[in-house]
């Protein structure tokens, strides 16, 4: 890894010859060394992607300047981009319920200094994982949630999230489905863990549907969050074999391996902004 | 391998105690040497499940009477079982369509010597593989399939099978749901291979399906046949890893390995007596 | 799970016919019932292996003499046996170092109920995890270890263990070799962790190895400790996709997830009575 | 994929700013289309890495031409670099000794379409898989081997691959170590597949060793042959789990399909000019 800090930009936009000649003037001019470069074209929808980061070691414009630079030749492409600095690190907001496996995964990951991002504050509408979070320094904000009271949490839970600069919400086994307002405030950057091999046992009680069906495979499933539950960009997916021998608490309890796994690796392609959400898909710089 | 003959027990039935000493009992107390026992409880059910294999080499009752024999045992115990002897070997019959991959795979391993059983006839709606099945050596027959004839097709289909004595039919990408008819001749005995991990995408293009929804792995699911489409129980399943990089056109070129060796995987099991049906799920004894 | 306690017994011996009416014979004589069975030979050998484990619901002999009464079948025999008691919880010591995955994956799945064990000691030959240990309330012991000190220190270290009543040592990533003293205190009970596919990657640093050697998957062995290095009986070994944009850094960053499951599963066998070594191998009853 | 001529460019060489904006102002200055471009650099080294392939659709240059041209360049960045045309299809020798697992594949694969190549001809120093080869119309070549007459026979191989303008040889389980007339010939361009996941396992009777050893995965590679036995430029692997019932036999059996695969995926990557060889590993541009 790079000790200098390093620009990345994602990119979509309608095909044409000699885009990414353009997009590499423009770093070149600047003084700026690639380090790595993906580009595709989806030769169907003749749609041209691209990933690109640069060492700033030598580039000599300002990091604020770069975007409205870029802007020019974005525009001028009908491009979306999106610049993001290897410096400066996703906050991220942990939601859990009662299962603790994903967050002392995430947390004893991010202590070991695995995964270069900010966790201000960890929210869950139950106190059972307060003292997993506590354990690891991190504050814990309870928000019991009833169906009187979920419009109004959701509000101050935005508030929080909000207060502490949060860019990435994380629902690490939170057993309540989010409202579109906390949707809408962090677009393609809610990731959830479905404990499925999506779109394979959507809703409720995945386990319990895959033991009634007999499937020799159980999966989970990491997504994006969107309005339509369970159905939102998959990020990663992972299977595991299980057998006839295997009771609906077997199934729970290896899971959890695959819940673990599943969503750390797809957070570890969002925080290293290796993403980018197209026609509800997910296209995977890995 | 023993090189001797052996015979093989399948049961299911109510559990109580003393039902493996019963059923050894009655092996050893012939001279049977036991060489291979599974057995397990299913507690919900109360259910008793057991494969015993045993050699037959200085077993001093004669193989046409064990069945007889066992079952003053079995009927005490309330038993469904099912008894093979190794040297019976299966007889199949190959349905096929268009797509050779499974085709030559099976024939390929049958040839050498991989596959111990007997395949005395390939059969098709379509002439295009009859190369295929004779430069193998294989009889291919020919049942042209529209909505007019299909009714007297597949009974001729089914008085072929009884003429060549087949007792397991395999439908190796043969793109024709089969009759009721069919299925009833050959109970727990006709093997598919669907091109999907059921029970996502189950019916037609699960491929197109899969692309569609942007899934991370694909898959393919090898099931007993019953009477609800892609619905009977499952034996086997695998998956590969895809990307938004794959069109459709590769997810059919790369999920042709899964489909083979899926398959091939569910037919040994079969092939080697491993698999009990029960409840629409299968124990794999494995 | 059976709420009631449930006796398990591994066996193996020379083979001959009537072992498992036998067995079995013992077990319902006394109102046993079985709850699963596994049992096979190996031909070459002519080598008998078998795992049992039966209900103490009903069963009227006294715990504290079943081995006693089963010695005799046992003796007439020449078999090896163990007998294991559901209810009576292995005693682990963690033995680890500075990296600490292993240790909270080990934690974690412990206060989540998900591993019925004790877990009275962590032992390090560094202070750098003592505050991993605490936080989940385990006692956490430092035994510094130069080559002028190592002896003193393991006679020390085994004097702890045989005061906790340990039975079960799992080197979670500790990074030295472990005497011969403490290996013949714990025949087949200690689990080390190496990182990478054994036999590929003996010795130290096997992800240098690997990434010199251009590897395209890194793998992860737990094995019993003998007294030869990384040669002890494989309990389990997992594997992971790598590229050649890895660095070292990546290829130990990956390895980590591998070393954690890995470990996990294999212990798992060992808690559960599922692992039976013979001849520098395991047999694993899953 | 796209219906037009693509051409490819593989190139390496030290890295330094604009190397990206170079080529693909290369490619765009004479009206071509970027289809898919990949590149990084090995930090460490210093080194530059890149696949670019592009439509020849409206390129205005004649491909004659386009190496040349592209020399200017490729001097003066010190680069080495292979340009390649997808209309050019890669002229395959299979050799093969008994078994006959990868042939069947490869042969099939090829016939149905799936391997966009030519098999001019097989080379066998057996005469079993003579009836393999001729069914499916490749013209099969005998030299058995012997002591005395070995580098005659690989003179003659030799001269029978120039007659027939073969760039790639695949050792499709062909037992016999190749000379290094034939390594020199072929540069970077012969692919074997061993039945081991090497470094595991070099050497004769991997299957036996795997026994031997108790391990409980066995693999297969594939990589390219240089003079050290076992030891060229791996391109792929993969595993299977296998256990404590498995015979030697069994492994073998077993190991055919992953023997298969492998070297099909191997294949297909060196077809699609996929792999660059560098410092003896390869870079997968998958």
């Amino acid at each position: 890894m790079p000790t200098s800090d390093t620009a990345t930009l994602l990119i979509h936009c309608p095909d044409q010859p000699g885009l990414v000649h353009d997009v590499t003037g423009f770093i070149f001019s600047h003084g700026g060394n690639i380090l790595d470069l993906e580009q595709h074209i989806d030769p169907l929808g003749n749609l041209f992607f691209m990933r690109v980061e640069w060492s700033l070691e030598k580039f000599h414009l300002e990091k604020e300047e770069i975007d409205s630079r870029f802007s020019i030749l974005g525009r001028r492409h009908q491009m979306w981009w999106k610049l993001h600095f290897a410096s400066q690190r996703k906050r991220l907001a942990l939601f859990v319920s009662k299962e603790s496996h994903c967050l002392y995964d995430l947390l004893s990951r991010h202590e070991a200094g695995e995964l270069p991002v900010e966790i201000p504050v960890v929210v869950s509408n139950h106190e059972v994982l307060r003292p997993a979070a506590e354990r690891f320094g991190i504050p814990f904000h309870h928000f019991p949630i009833t169906p009187a009271n979920k419009a109004a949490q959701e509000e101050a839970q935005i508030a929080l999230l909000r207060e502490h600069g949060i860019d990435t919400v994380v629902l690490a086994r939170y057993m309540q489905i989010v409202s579109p307002a906390l949707i809408r405030e962090f677009p393609d950057a809610i990731l959830n863990i479905h404990h499925s091999f999506l779109p394979a046992f959507v809703g409720a009680k995945p386990y319990h549907q895959a033991y009634e069906r007999g499937v020799k495979i159980i999966g989970a499933t990491s997504h994006y969050v969107t309005e339509d539950l369970d159905q939102g960009p998959i990020i990663h997916q992972d299977v595991m074999r299980v057998s006839h021998e295997d009771s609906v608490a077997d199934l729970v309890r290896l899971g959890k391996d695959l819940e673990k796994t599943v969503l750390a690796k797809a957070l570890w392609w969002h925080v290293m902004n290796r993403l980018l959400v197209y026609r509800n898909k997910t296209v995977v710089f890995s």
